[in-house]
């Protein structure tokens, strides 16, 4: 085995996380890699004991940027410090999501394909240091990421002075996974040359101005990511029904036979689909575009299944983690790690014509969908990349339960509490009740597919019954609604912990 | 002069008005051409004629797709005869907005740039009969279109059978002023190759096989265009936000000295913003990249300002009118006309930087903008293109006077009735009282920005009480709302009248 990570740059750069962390400033902004994962954790965990030993609360507190989610070790361990006063663009951890939803953490939920141009324009404060985890730096300064690329490529060329986690944990055969290409910023932008989900345009590392980076620390610390869960008999049947669906626009020829590729949103229902595709004999082998592969991408290699797979992150649990690792050298050929400007870009996402699957906190009976607040207020994750996805998507479809705390909630509400997705981009809603096809129908249409397909059965007379009282009190009205009782789901659960009536 | 629209093609097609109204089905898809103007007028005159004659009410139905808005001479004389069932993209006659708020029309209210597509991929009903309005249509079958693009390239190339109307009252001289381009369709996608506003990558007519070429119909009718008004107090106060800004932004160096490329709504906001262009000193020559060039773009020519326009159309009162045909051979420098395909695509929006500027019927404290219905439920016009600029702009900026009704109604609300344009892409909210820019920012301190800056003065304080309410109800909540009372303002509107306490 080869001494990872040897090279003047490095020995010369070297120094614990200790030392990186005393190199921070106490307030100002910080960038970091991570994509779901990837994010830097030794630096993080020793700036969090440098807080706990040295500060005294509210002398710290940094603006926090990363590409989307983090773990507990960057955002968990900050947060529990009170050491973040405003993140953005995306977050997952409980401990943050509590600060933000009680004001302590200003929190800007943003579509992650716009941050690049936020950060390169001016809009946000400027970043005092970035942190990115990487497998190798080459005494150049060249930068090899490791599992996901996120926004560290335009972290890395904005900051004024950079720190790196090299991450022994990883094998170094990750070098050629990536294919980092940032695009010309407007007014100077010019055309992006991807037309394929294989097209490599850029280069397998971040190139850095050695001069810029501050310190170097190793670490062997691994993500953590939840164990793969099978999908359950909800999120079974609602990939069955997206089968169905895809299978019958081919037949009439709306989807090519050979499919287009899919974006996949995180989670159980998103892995389903992948599962049911994997399973299906008449699949043929699929192309993704996609933010997040996760465990679920081997079900479709195993059966012989994918062709390819462009991502911002792999995010395996240690199982497939293992498996990943055995076949790392062929992989390579299957999977490209792109940055999310070039993930998420609109440009690309239309050119190619991605079928698109998000999931939804709620969606209402004309089909607007909520992705991010809970009852309209609390913030769950943000919007992520949902937003670049489904505005661009050739087909874009959102995924939810009919019915969340068993029962209590119904996921089909006749105004959603907040929108995220407008009625004009959402053109498919699947819940394990059936599947709505909104294309070209007008509101009132839209209304009936949903409460009839998608709502669970004991909400159906509820949802109906607020239609037509809708229709009748609005005179009519393209899109009837009742403002007096839009809400009236919404205001019986907080009321009496449940929509249903008692 | 020449005679006009005389060939081959032309003499062996060429019949009357209620010869190619009688040859149309009596029910089924009619595709039109239009963007604000160049709808055709002659045939939809005489189908009305045929129907009230040979009809029967009901006997008569038809889908009609069309670029943008119409006038009377189409969406007015067909709603009246009662022979549209269904219409989509967007429309603003009074007629039809009726019959679509009392639901006997099916309207589908969609962005612009989605159209094409899903004409091509047969998500919409098939074209029985484009008709298009054209200057000339030369004896091989290049169709040279009037005074808008719109959809006609898709329409042509879809219809089953296609209708023109020769356009005389148009000089030829219109001729060279298109940029006919389509881009592939996904999955075959390719760059579009427009990197600057004046890029020109396509051909200056449409193509259509002869054959498929049904009926001639020649005709002198001219648009119907409203005289232009002179800025009122309030759009020019809003006009003079919006100029501080971009102002500012030049000075911090987020926009260059040269400025960007505009978008510009439709309306007098819109014109006002121009007309102050053209009278500050600091202004430079400017670009436009919209869909709609009104009077005020001769404002610009009088100052000297106006570098180059890119449209959709070209929409002028008869007195401006009169100035571009004085002009109309040097203006063919300063302007070309697009199809909606590339006026309104992402790709080109996102890669050149636009300022985009669109008007907002309401705004809520948090940022979402309703740009479509009235207090939630009756259709205005649609969303039109504002979705495809706002989403993809450089900056998006949302205009609208502060209150509506003498001040009964206030444009700034604690949650819009329906969410047009979402809080992650809306970034600059400007009334006549100020500008809120909301990038960068959370929501509790958007709510500040906008009620401070934007909300008329007899609003502020219940706004401000609701914010302070909704923090206290919601134990924080990343967006504070109370749904027991986010509607009140609207309710009491409707209760008596006015959305102020009595």
């Amino acid at each position: 085995m080869p001494i990872q990570n040897d090279n003047p740059l490095v020995r010369s750069k070297l120094m614990s996380a200790e030392d990186a962390a005393s190199l921070l400033p106490r307030t100002g902004t910080i960038a970091t890699s991570g994509f779901t994962n990837g994010h830097p954790k030794a630096i993080p965990a020793a700036l969090a004991r440098r807080i706990a030993s040295d500060g005294g609360e509210g002398e710290f507190g940094y603006n926090l940027y990363t590409g989307a989610s983090t773990g507990e070790e960057l955002d968990g361990v900050l947060a529990r410090a009170k050491a973040i006063r405003y993140r953005t663009p995306f977050m997952s951890t409980p401990d943050l999501r509590n600060q933000i939803n009680s004001g302590e953490v200003e929190f800007v939920d943003a579509h992650l394909s716009h941050l690049s141009s936020y950060i390169a324009h001016g809009i946000l404060d400027p970043i005092d240091a970035a942190i990115v985890e990487a497998v190798d730096v080459a005494s150049d300064g060249r930068i090899y990421l490791t599992t996901s690329s996120g926004m560290s490529p335009t972290f890395v060329a904005y900051a004024r002075e950079v720190f790196v986690e090299l991450n022994e944990a990883h094998p170094l055969e990750l070098k050629g996974y990536h294919d980092i290409f940032l695009p010309e910023l407007a007014p100077h932008g010019r055309p992006i040359h991807i037309t394929s989900v294989d097209d490599r345009i850029g280069v397998p590392y971040v190139s850095c101005d050695p001069g810029r980076i501050r310190g170097i620390v190793k670490t062997h610390r691994r993500d953590h990511v939840e164990p793969f869960r099978k999908p359950d008999a909800v999120s079974a049947a609602i990939a069955g029904h997206v089968l169905e669906f895809v299978r019958h626009e081919v037949a009439f020829g709306r989807i090519p036979k050979n499919l287009l590729p899919f974006q996949s949103g995180v989670g159980n229902v998103a892995n389903a689909v992948l599962a049911e595709m994997a399973a299906a004999d008449w699949v043929p082998p699929v192309r993704m575009y996609t933010e997040v592969l996760q465990d679920s991408v081997f079900d479709l290699l195993d059966a012989e299944k994918l062709e390819f797979a462009s991502t911002c992150a792999l995010t395996f649990s240690p199982a497939a983690e293992t498996r990943f690792h055995e076949s790392i050298s062929e992989l390579r050929r299957r999977f490209v790690i792109r940055p999310q400007e070039i993930s998420n870009n609109p440009e690309v996402i239309r050119r190619m014509g991605i079928i698109a699957m998000n999931t939804a906190l709620e969606v209402d009976i004309y089909g607007h969908v909520n992705s991010t607040h809970v009852m309209g207020s609390a913030m769950m994750n943000g919007i992520g990349g949902s937003g670049d996805f489904t505005r661009n998507a050739y087909i874009s479809i959102f995924l939810t339960p009919s019915t969340a705390k068993g029962g209590k909630i119904s996921a089909v509400v006749p105004m959603v509490s907040h929108v995220d997705h407008v009625e004009h981009s959402v053109q498919i809603v699947v819940t394990e009740q059936g599947l709505a096809d909104l294309r070209g129908l007008c509101p009132v249409r839209r209304a009936r597919a949903i409460i009839e397909n998608c709502a669970a059965p004991q909400y159906r007379d509820l949802l109906e019954e607020y239609l037509d009282h809708a229709i009748r009190v609005s005179k009519g009205g393209h899109m009837p609604h009742d403002l007096d009782r839009v809400f009236e789901l919404h205001r019986r659960y907080a009321d009496t912990g449940s929509m249903l009536p008692e």
